[in-house]
Protein backbone atom coordinates (compact mmCIF):
# COMPACT_ATOMS: atom_id res chain seq x y z
CA UNK A 1 0.00 0.00 0.00
CA UNK A 2 1.38 3.46 -1.07
CA UNK A 3 0.61 6.76 0.83
CA UNK A 4 1.97 8.77 -1.77
CA UNK A 5 3.11 9.33 -5.74
CA UNK A 6 5.64 11.29 -6.56
CA UNK A 7 7.13 12.25 -10.60
CA UNK A 8 9.91 12.92 -13.03
CA UNK A 9 8.01 15.33 -15.20
CA UNK A 10 10.32 16.14 -17.71
CA UNK A 11 9.85 13.00 -20.69
CA UNK A 12 7.79 11.33 -17.90
CA UNK A 13 4.42 13.86 -17.65
CA UNK A 14 5.16 16.03 -20.36
CA UNK A 15 6.60 16.05 -23.81
CA UNK A 16 9.35 18.37 -23.53
CA UNK A 17 10.85 17.23 -27.15
CA UNK A 18 8.30 18.54 -28.87
CA UNK A 19 7.19 21.45 -26.65
CA UNK A 20 10.95 22.78 -26.73
CA UNK A 21 10.58 22.42 -30.97
CA UNK A 22 6.68 23.69 -31.58
CA UNK A 23 7.80 26.51 -28.75
CA UNK A 24 10.77 27.63 -30.66
CA UNK A 25 9.22 27.48 -34.12
CA UNK A 26 7.52 30.36 -33.99
CA UNK A 27 10.59 32.50 -31.87
CA UNK A 28 12.86 31.34 -34.82
CA UNK A 29 10.78 32.59 -37.38
CA UNK A 30 10.69 35.79 -35.70
CA UNK A 31 13.98 36.18 -35.59
CA UNK A 32 14.42 34.93 -38.93
CA UNK A 33 16.64 32.05 -38.16
CA UNK A 34 15.99 28.82 -40.51
CA UNK A 35 17.74 26.31 -38.32
CA UNK A 36 15.34 22.78 -37.28
CA UNK A 37 13.85 23.63 -34.04
CA UNK A 38 13.79 20.19 -33.22
CA UNK A 39 17.42 20.14 -33.48
CA UNK A 40 17.75 22.89 -31.31
CA UNK A 41 15.72 20.84 -28.51
CA UNK A 42 18.29 18.28 -28.68
CA UNK A 43 20.86 20.24 -28.59
CA UNK A 44 19.84 22.23 -25.81
CA UNK A 45 18.41 19.17 -24.02
CA UNK A 46 22.40 17.07 -24.56
CA UNK A 47 23.65 20.30 -22.54
CA UNK A 48 21.30 19.40 -19.52
CA UNK A 49 23.09 16.75 -17.46
CA UNK A 50 26.30 18.30 -17.83
CA UNK A 51 24.79 21.43 -16.61
CA UNK A 52 22.93 19.49 -13.67
CA UNK A 53 26.70 18.34 -12.92
CA UNK A 54 28.50 21.09 -11.65
CA UNK A 55 25.71 21.76 -8.52
CA UNK A 56 25.24 17.86 -7.99
CA UNK A 57 29.50 17.51 -7.57
CA UNK A 58 29.32 20.91 -5.63
CA UNK A 59 31.56 23.08 -7.93
CA UNK A 60 28.59 25.72 -7.49
CA UNK A 61 25.47 26.20 -5.19
CA UNK A 62 21.83 25.00 -6.25
CA UNK A 63 20.97 27.41 -8.88
CA UNK A 64 17.45 26.58 -10.16
CA UNK A 65 16.62 25.26 -13.70
CA UNK A 66 15.68 28.21 -15.72
CA UNK A 67 19.32 29.63 -14.71
CA UNK A 68 21.13 26.56 -15.92
CA UNK A 69 18.65 26.28 -19.37
CA UNK A 70 19.86 29.54 -20.23
CA UNK A 71 23.76 28.49 -20.08
CA UNK A 72 22.80 25.94 -21.65
CA UNK A 73 21.19 27.45 -24.63
CA UNK A 74 24.37 29.66 -24.93
CA UNK A 75 26.45 26.71 -25.11
CA UNK A 76 24.02 24.86 -27.53
CA UNK A 77 23.25 27.63 -29.45
CA UNK A 78 27.23 27.80 -30.14
CA UNK A 79 27.93 24.28 -30.53
CA UNK A 80 25.16 24.49 -33.55
CA UNK A 81 27.00 27.94 -35.29
CA UNK A 82 24.38 30.11 -34.15
CA UNK A 83 26.03 31.67 -31.83
CA UNK A 84 25.95 35.33 -33.85
CA UNK A 85 22.04 35.17 -35.25
CA UNK A 86 20.55 34.95 -31.91
CA UNK A 87 20.27 38.21 -29.57
CA UNK A 88 19.56 38.14 -26.28
CA UNK A 89 16.21 38.85 -25.99
CA UNK A 90 15.40 36.17 -28.43
CA UNK A 91 17.06 33.82 -26.59
CA UNK A 92 15.24 35.13 -22.99
CA UNK A 93 11.69 34.27 -24.66
CA UNK A 94 13.53 30.44 -25.92
CA UNK A 95 14.20 29.83 -22.28
CA UNK A 96 10.56 30.25 -21.42
CA UNK A 97 9.42 27.99 -24.08
CA UNK A 98 9.86 25.23 -20.93
CA UNK A 99 7.33 26.75 -19.22
CA UNK A 100 4.69 26.07 -22.01
CA UNK A 101 5.21 22.09 -22.70
CA UNK A 102 2.31 19.81 -23.13
CA UNK A 103 1.28 16.78 -21.63
CA UNK A 104 1.56 13.28 -22.89
CA UNK A 105 -2.20 12.69 -23.84
CA UNK A 106 -2.53 10.08 -21.08
CA UNK A 107 -1.03 12.39 -18.16
CA UNK A 108 -3.72 14.59 -17.07
CA UNK A 109 -6.28 11.59 -16.40
CA UNK A 110 -4.15 9.44 -15.28
CA UNK A 111 -2.66 11.68 -12.48
CA UNK A 112 -6.10 12.79 -11.71
CA UNK A 113 -6.67 9.32 -11.63
CA UNK A 114 -3.69 8.57 -8.93
CA UNK A 115 -4.30 11.81 -7.25
CA UNK A 116 -7.81 10.41 -5.90
CA UNK A 117 -6.25 7.50 -4.13
CA UNK A 118 -3.04 9.37 -2.65
CA UNK A 119 -1.10 12.55 -2.71
CA UNK A 120 0.89 13.40 -5.53
CA UNK A 121 3.84 15.53 -6.20
CA UNK A 122 6.46 16.35 -8.46
CA UNK A 123 10.30 15.16 -7.35
CA UNK A 124 11.52 16.82 -10.88
CA UNK A 125 14.73 18.59 -11.31
CA UNK A 126 12.65 22.11 -12.50
CA UNK A 127 11.76 25.09 -10.18
CA UNK A 128 8.82 25.37 -8.45
CA UNK A 129 8.05 28.08 -10.47
CA UNK A 130 8.92 26.62 -13.68
CA UNK A 131 6.82 23.30 -12.35
CA UNK A 132 3.53 25.86 -11.50
CA UNK A 133 3.63 27.48 -15.06
CA UNK A 134 3.79 23.75 -16.66
CA UNK A 135 1.26 22.46 -14.44
CA UNK A 136 -1.41 24.56 -15.23
CA UNK A 137 -0.38 25.09 -19.26
CA UNK A 138 -0.78 21.20 -19.08
CA UNK A 139 -3.74 20.77 -17.51
CA UNK A 140 -2.08 19.03 -14.44
CA UNK A 141 -2.70 18.93 -10.85
CA UNK A 142 -0.40 18.47 -7.81
CA UNK A 143 -1.03 18.09 -4.25
CA UNK A 144 2.48 19.99 -3.86
CA UNK A 145 5.57 20.44 -6.11
CA UNK A 146 8.44 19.65 -4.44
CA UNK A 147 11.67 17.90 -5.65
CA UNK A 148 15.00 19.84 -6.70
CA UNK A 149 14.40 23.37 -5.19
CA UNK A 150 13.37 22.15 -2.03
CA UNK A 151 16.57 20.01 -1.36
CA UNK A 152 18.84 22.73 -2.97
CA UNK A 153 20.01 20.19 -5.40
CA UNK A 154 19.55 17.54 -8.21
CA UNK A 155 18.82 14.33 -8.95
CA UNK A 156 20.20 12.06 -8.73
CA UNK A 157 21.50 13.31 -5.64
CA UNK A 158 19.62 11.56 -2.62
CA UNK A 159 18.42 14.41 -0.97
CA UNK A 160 16.24 15.66 -4.04
CA UNK A 161 13.82 12.09 -3.24
CA UNK A 162 14.12 12.27 0.34
CA UNK A 163 13.46 15.84 0.53
CA UNK A 164 10.03 15.15 -1.35
CA UNK A 165 8.76 12.42 0.65
CA UNK A 166 9.92 13.65 4.23
CA UNK A 167 7.97 17.12 3.17
CA UNK A 168 4.85 15.00 2.67
CA UNK A 169 5.54 13.56 5.97
CA UNK A 170 6.01 9.96 4.71
CA UNK A 171 8.70 7.14 4.68
CA UNK A 172 10.21 5.99 0.95
CA UNK A 173 8.53 2.67 0.91
CA UNK A 174 5.22 4.23 1.52
CA UNK A 175 5.88 6.23 -1.70
CA UNK A 176 6.31 4.95 -5.33
CA UNK A 177 8.92 7.11 -8.05
CA UNK A 178 7.42 7.19 -11.12
CA UNK A 179 9.38 7.69 -13.90
CA UNK A 180 10.15 6.88 -17.52
CA UNK A 181 14.11 6.81 -16.73
CA UNK A 182 15.41 3.72 -15.49
CA UNK A 183 18.09 5.50 -13.90
CA UNK A 184 15.68 7.99 -11.67
CA UNK A 185 13.78 4.57 -10.50
CA UNK A 186 17.20 2.96 -9.68
CA UNK A 187 18.56 5.95 -7.77
CA UNK A 188 15.02 6.28 -5.67
CA UNK A 189 14.76 2.12 -5.42
CA UNK A 190 18.45 2.23 -3.52
CA UNK A 191 16.84 4.73 -1.11
CA UNK A 192 13.71 2.31 -0.13
CA UNK A 193 11.37 3.81 -2.61
CA UNK A 194 8.77 2.11 -4.30
CA UNK A 195 9.20 2.69 -8.07
CA UNK A 196 7.09 2.82 -11.47
CA UNK A 197 8.37 2.82 -14.91
CA UNK A 198 6.06 4.36 -17.23
CA UNK A 199 7.85 4.06 -21.13
CA UNK A 200 7.84 6.55 -22.99
CA UNK A 201 9.42 5.54 -26.13
CA UNK A 202 9.85 8.81 -27.99
CA UNK A 203 10.70 10.87 -25.37
CA UNK A 204 14.14 11.39 -27.28
CA UNK A 205 12.19 11.39 -30.73
CA UNK A 206 11.50 7.80 -33.22
CA UNK A 207 14.84 6.72 -33.06
CA UNK A 208 15.32 6.92 -28.91
CA UNK A 209 17.64 4.02 -28.17
CA UNK A 210 17.36 3.98 -24.33
CA UNK A 211 15.02 3.57 -21.63
CA UNK A 212 12.61 1.86 -24.24
CA UNK A 213 11.37 -0.55 -21.69
CA UNK A 214 12.34 -1.31 -17.72
CA UNK A 215 15.47 -2.62 -16.91
CA UNK A 216 15.15 -3.12 -12.88
CA UNK A 217 13.27 -4.78 -10.55
CA UNK A 218 10.34 -1.83 -10.47
CA UNK A 219 7.62 -2.21 -8.57
CA UNK A 220 4.93 -1.35 -11.19
CA UNK A 221 5.89 -1.16 -14.95
CA UNK A 222 2.81 0.56 -17.46
CA UNK A 223 2.58 1.92 -20.79
CA UNK A 224 1.22 4.99 -19.85
CA UNK A 225 -0.07 6.98 -16.73
CA UNK A 226 -3.82 5.83 -17.24
CA UNK A 227 -2.37 2.17 -17.21
CA UNK A 228 0.11 3.05 -13.86
CA UNK A 229 -3.27 4.51 -12.08
CA UNK A 230 -5.54 0.98 -13.01
CA UNK A 231 -1.91 -0.75 -11.47
CA UNK A 232 -1.50 1.12 -8.50
CA UNK A 233 -5.36 0.71 -7.47
CA UNK A 234 -5.99 -1.94 -4.38
CA UNK B 1 -2.47 43.68 -12.25
CA UNK B 2 -2.00 40.59 -10.30
CA UNK B 3 0.31 37.35 -11.64
CA UNK B 4 -0.15 35.60 -8.23
CA UNK B 5 -2.58 34.88 -5.35
CA UNK B 6 -1.00 33.58 -1.24
CA UNK B 7 -2.89 32.66 1.39
CA UNK B 8 -3.33 31.99 4.35
CA UNK B 9 -4.67 29.28 5.67
CA UNK B 10 -6.19 28.77 9.28
CA UNK B 11 -8.97 30.92 9.81
CA UNK B 12 -8.70 32.60 6.29
CA UNK B 13 -9.32 29.68 3.85
CA UNK B 14 -10.22 27.01 6.85
CA UNK B 15 -12.50 27.09 9.88
CA UNK B 16 -9.96 25.38 12.36
CA UNK B 17 -12.03 26.04 15.49
CA UNK B 18 -14.66 24.03 14.42
CA UNK B 19 -12.60 21.76 12.87
CA UNK B 20 -10.58 21.26 15.75
CA UNK B 21 -13.62 21.02 18.17
CA UNK B 22 -15.91 18.82 16.20
CA UNK B 23 -12.57 16.52 15.34
CA UNK B 24 -11.89 16.45 19.43
CA UNK B 25 -15.44 15.38 20.70
CA UNK B 26 -15.01 11.70 19.36
CA UNK B 27 -11.52 11.64 20.35
CA UNK B 28 -12.46 13.12 24.01
CA UNK B 29 -15.51 10.74 24.30
CA UNK B 30 -12.96 7.54 23.68
CA UNK B 31 -10.68 8.76 25.98
CA UNK B 32 -13.92 9.32 28.46
CA UNK B 33 -12.81 12.82 28.94
CA UNK B 34 -15.86 14.62 29.16
CA UNK B 35 -13.98 18.55 29.03
CA UNK B 36 -15.52 21.14 26.45
CA UNK B 37 -13.55 20.74 23.35
CA UNK B 38 -14.75 23.91 21.87
CA UNK B 39 -12.81 25.36 25.17
CA UNK B 40 -10.04 23.16 24.34
CA UNK B 41 -9.75 24.18 20.82
CA UNK B 42 -9.51 27.30 22.14
CA UNK B 43 -7.07 27.02 24.84
CA UNK B 44 -4.59 24.47 22.50
CA UNK B 45 -4.76 27.89 19.93
CA UNK B 46 -3.76 30.16 22.85
CA UNK B 47 -0.18 28.88 22.51
CA UNK B 48 -0.07 29.22 18.57
CA UNK B 49 1.33 32.09 18.96
CA UNK B 50 4.09 31.72 21.83
CA UNK B 51 5.04 28.31 20.43
CA UNK B 52 6.27 30.00 17.03
CA UNK B 53 7.85 32.76 19.16
CA UNK B 54 10.58 30.45 19.86
CA UNK B 55 11.39 29.84 16.54
CA UNK B 56 10.96 33.55 15.40
CA UNK B 57 13.39 34.87 17.96
CA UNK B 58 15.72 32.34 17.49
CA UNK B 59 15.73 30.53 20.19
CA UNK B 60 14.90 27.33 18.57
CA UNK B 61 15.56 25.99 14.81
CA UNK B 62 12.89 25.52 12.79
CA UNK B 63 10.23 22.73 13.37
CA UNK B 64 7.14 22.26 11.69
CA UNK B 65 3.77 23.44 12.71
CA UNK B 66 2.81 19.68 14.02
CA UNK B 67 5.75 20.02 16.41
CA UNK B 68 4.80 22.80 18.00
CA UNK B 69 0.99 21.56 18.08
CA UNK B 70 2.02 18.35 19.76
CA UNK B 71 4.20 20.72 22.42
CA UNK B 72 1.17 22.94 22.44
CA UNK B 73 -1.43 20.48 23.68
CA UNK B 74 0.53 19.52 26.17
CA UNK B 75 0.41 22.98 27.41
CA UNK B 76 -3.18 23.29 26.99
CA UNK B 77 -3.97 19.94 28.52
CA UNK B 78 -1.83 21.45 31.74
CA UNK B 79 -3.67 24.89 31.92
CA UNK B 80 -7.52 23.15 31.46
CA UNK B 81 -6.53 20.26 34.75
CA UNK B 82 -6.33 17.79 31.71
CA UNK B 83 -2.68 16.37 32.33
CA UNK B 84 -3.48 13.52 33.86
CA UNK B 85 -6.73 12.42 32.14
CA UNK B 86 -5.18 12.11 28.46
CA UNK B 87 -2.71 9.42 27.68
CA UNK B 88 0.00 10.25 24.80
CA UNK B 89 -1.56 7.89 21.74
CA UNK B 90 -4.55 9.91 22.55
CA UNK B 91 -2.68 13.24 22.67
CA UNK B 92 -1.34 11.60 19.15
CA UNK B 93 -4.83 11.57 17.52
CA UNK B 94 -5.73 14.89 18.95
CA UNK B 95 -3.03 16.13 17.20
CA UNK B 96 -3.91 14.84 13.81
CA UNK B 97 -7.38 16.86 13.81
CA UNK B 98 -5.47 19.48 12.41
CA UNK B 99 -5.22 17.87 8.78
CA UNK B 100 -9.00 17.56 8.50
CA UNK B 101 -10.11 20.99 8.89
CA UNK B 102 -13.19 22.24 7.19
CA UNK B 103 -13.42 25.21 4.39
CA UNK B 104 -14.91 28.13 5.47
CA UNK B 105 -18.38 27.60 2.23
CA UNK B 106 -17.08 29.55 -0.06
CA UNK B 107 -13.46 28.75 0.11
CA UNK B 108 -13.70 26.12 -2.45
CA UNK B 109 -15.31 27.42 -4.88
CA UNK B 110 -13.27 31.20 -4.67
CA UNK B 111 -9.58 29.67 -4.77
CA UNK B 112 -11.09 27.82 -7.97
CA UNK B 113 -12.47 31.02 -9.59
CA UNK B 114 -8.99 32.78 -8.58
CA UNK B 115 -6.97 30.08 -9.53
CA UNK B 116 -8.71 30.22 -13.12
CA UNK B 117 -6.59 33.78 -13.95
CA UNK B 118 -3.75 33.10 -11.55
CA UNK B 119 -1.69 31.10 -9.93
CA UNK B 120 -2.69 30.55 -6.47
CA UNK B 121 0.13 29.46 -3.39
CA UNK B 122 -0.65 28.47 0.71
CA UNK B 123 1.28 31.56 2.63
CA UNK B 124 0.88 29.67 5.74
CA UNK B 125 2.19 28.75 8.91
CA UNK B 126 1.82 24.84 8.52
CA UNK B 127 3.88 22.39 7.23
CA UNK B 128 3.83 21.30 3.71
CA UNK B 129 2.17 17.20 4.17
CA UNK B 130 -0.37 19.50 6.69
CA UNK B 131 -1.28 21.87 4.07
CA UNK B 132 -1.56 19.03 1.58
CA UNK B 133 -4.06 16.96 4.06
CA UNK B 134 -6.04 19.80 4.55
CA UNK B 135 -6.53 20.92 0.90
CA UNK B 136 -7.29 16.93 0.10
CA UNK B 137 -9.72 16.92 2.73
CA UNK B 138 -11.47 20.08 2.27
CA UNK B 139 -11.79 19.97 -1.52
CA UNK B 140 -9.14 23.40 -2.30
CA UNK B 141 -6.69 22.81 -4.89
CA UNK B 142 -3.10 24.94 -4.75
CA UNK B 143 -0.95 25.24 -7.29
CA UNK B 144 1.84 25.19 -4.86
CA UNK B 145 2.35 24.81 -0.87
CA UNK B 146 5.13 27.38 0.03
CA UNK B 147 5.16 29.35 3.52
CA UNK B 148 6.80 28.24 6.74
CA UNK B 149 8.02 25.28 6.00
CA UNK B 150 10.55 26.38 2.57
CA UNK B 151 11.33 29.26 4.23
CA UNK B 152 11.97 27.18 7.62
CA UNK B 153 10.78 30.33 9.87
CA UNK B 154 7.08 31.77 10.96
CA UNK B 155 5.00 34.60 9.54
CA UNK B 156 4.88 37.11 10.42
CA UNK B 157 9.12 36.70 9.61
CA UNK B 158 9.32 38.42 6.50
CA UNK B 159 11.30 36.00 4.97
CA UNK B 160 8.03 33.45 4.51
CA UNK B 161 6.54 36.09 2.81
CA UNK B 162 9.59 36.87 0.28
CA UNK B 163 10.46 33.13 0.14
CA UNK B 164 6.72 32.36 -1.33
CA UNK B 165 6.76 35.43 -3.70
CA UNK B 166 10.20 33.94 -4.69
CA UNK B 167 9.55 30.65 -5.41
CA UNK B 168 6.65 31.55 -7.76
CA UNK B 169 9.56 33.42 -9.98
CA UNK B 170 7.38 36.56 -8.59
CA UNK B 171 8.06 40.31 -7.01
CA UNK B 172 5.99 41.05 -3.71
CA UNK B 173 3.97 44.17 -5.78
CA UNK B 174 2.75 41.57 -8.53
CA UNK B 175 1.50 39.15 -5.45
CA UNK B 176 -1.63 39.65 -3.73
CA UNK B 177 -1.67 38.30 0.24
CA UNK B 178 -4.78 37.40 1.40
CA UNK B 179 -5.63 36.70 5.01
CA UNK B 180 -8.18 37.40 7.82
CA UNK B 181 -5.85 38.86 9.91
CA UNK B 182 -5.19 42.57 9.48
CA UNK B 183 -1.45 41.64 11.31
CA UNK B 184 -0.34 39.53 8.33
CA UNK B 185 -1.18 41.71 5.84
CA UNK B 186 0.70 44.72 7.42
CA UNK B 187 3.54 42.24 7.26
CA UNK B 188 3.34 41.61 3.76
CA UNK B 189 2.14 45.59 2.90
CA UNK B 190 5.70 46.66 4.78
CA UNK B 191 7.59 44.20 2.13
CA UNK B 192 5.52 45.72 -1.23
CA UNK B 193 2.88 42.80 -1.40
CA UNK B 194 -0.99 43.68 -2.49
CA UNK B 195 -2.82 42.86 -0.12
CA UNK B 196 -6.79 41.20 0.30
CA UNK B 197 -8.45 41.01 3.26
CA UNK B 198 -11.38 38.54 3.67
CA UNK B 199 -13.51 39.08 6.54
CA UNK B 200 -13.81 35.77 8.95
CA UNK B 201 -15.61 37.30 11.87
CA UNK B 202 -16.62 33.75 13.82
CA UNK B 203 -12.94 32.57 13.05
CA UNK B 204 -12.79 32.53 17.46
CA UNK B 205 -16.31 32.49 17.96
CA UNK B 206 -19.33 34.20 18.22
CA UNK B 207 -17.76 36.56 20.79
CA UNK B 208 -14.56 37.66 18.18
CA UNK B 209 -13.95 40.80 19.06
CA UNK B 210 -10.34 40.87 16.64
CA UNK B 211 -9.89 41.35 13.27
CA UNK B 212 -13.83 42.20 12.27
CA UNK B 213 -13.04 44.64 9.84
CA UNK B 214 -9.99 46.07 7.49
CA UNK B 215 -7.71 47.83 9.64
CA UNK B 216 -5.57 49.48 7.35
CA UNK B 217 -5.27 50.21 3.72
CA UNK B 218 -5.69 46.91 1.88
CA UNK B 219 -5.52 46.77 -1.86
CA UNK B 220 -9.14 44.99 -1.42
CA UNK B 221 -11.55 43.61 1.37
CA UNK B 222 -14.00 41.39 0.45
CA UNK B 223 -16.97 39.76 2.65
CA UNK B 224 -15.60 35.91 1.44
CA UNK B 225 -13.46 33.87 -0.90
CA UNK B 226 -16.09 34.70 -3.76
CA UNK B 227 -16.50 38.23 -3.45
CA UNK B 228 -12.64 38.47 -3.86
CA UNK B 229 -12.64 36.33 -6.69
CA UNK B 230 -14.83 39.35 -8.08
CA UNK B 231 -12.82 41.63 -6.71
CA UNK B 232 -9.47 40.24 -8.28
CA UNK B 233 -10.54 40.14 -11.73
CA UNK B 234 -9.88 42.82 -13.88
Amino acid sequence: MIKGAIFDVFGTVVDWRRGVAEGLRPILAEAGVGHDPWAIADAWRAEYQPGMEAVRAGRRGYVRLEVLHRENLDRALEGLGLGAQIDMPTREAMNRVWERLPPWPDSPAGLAAIRERVPVATCSNGSIAMMVRIARHAGLVWDAILGAEIAQGYKPDPAVYLATAGALGLRPQEVVMVAAHNGDLAAAAALGFQTAFVARPTEHGPSQTTDLAPSGPWTVAASDMIELARRLAP
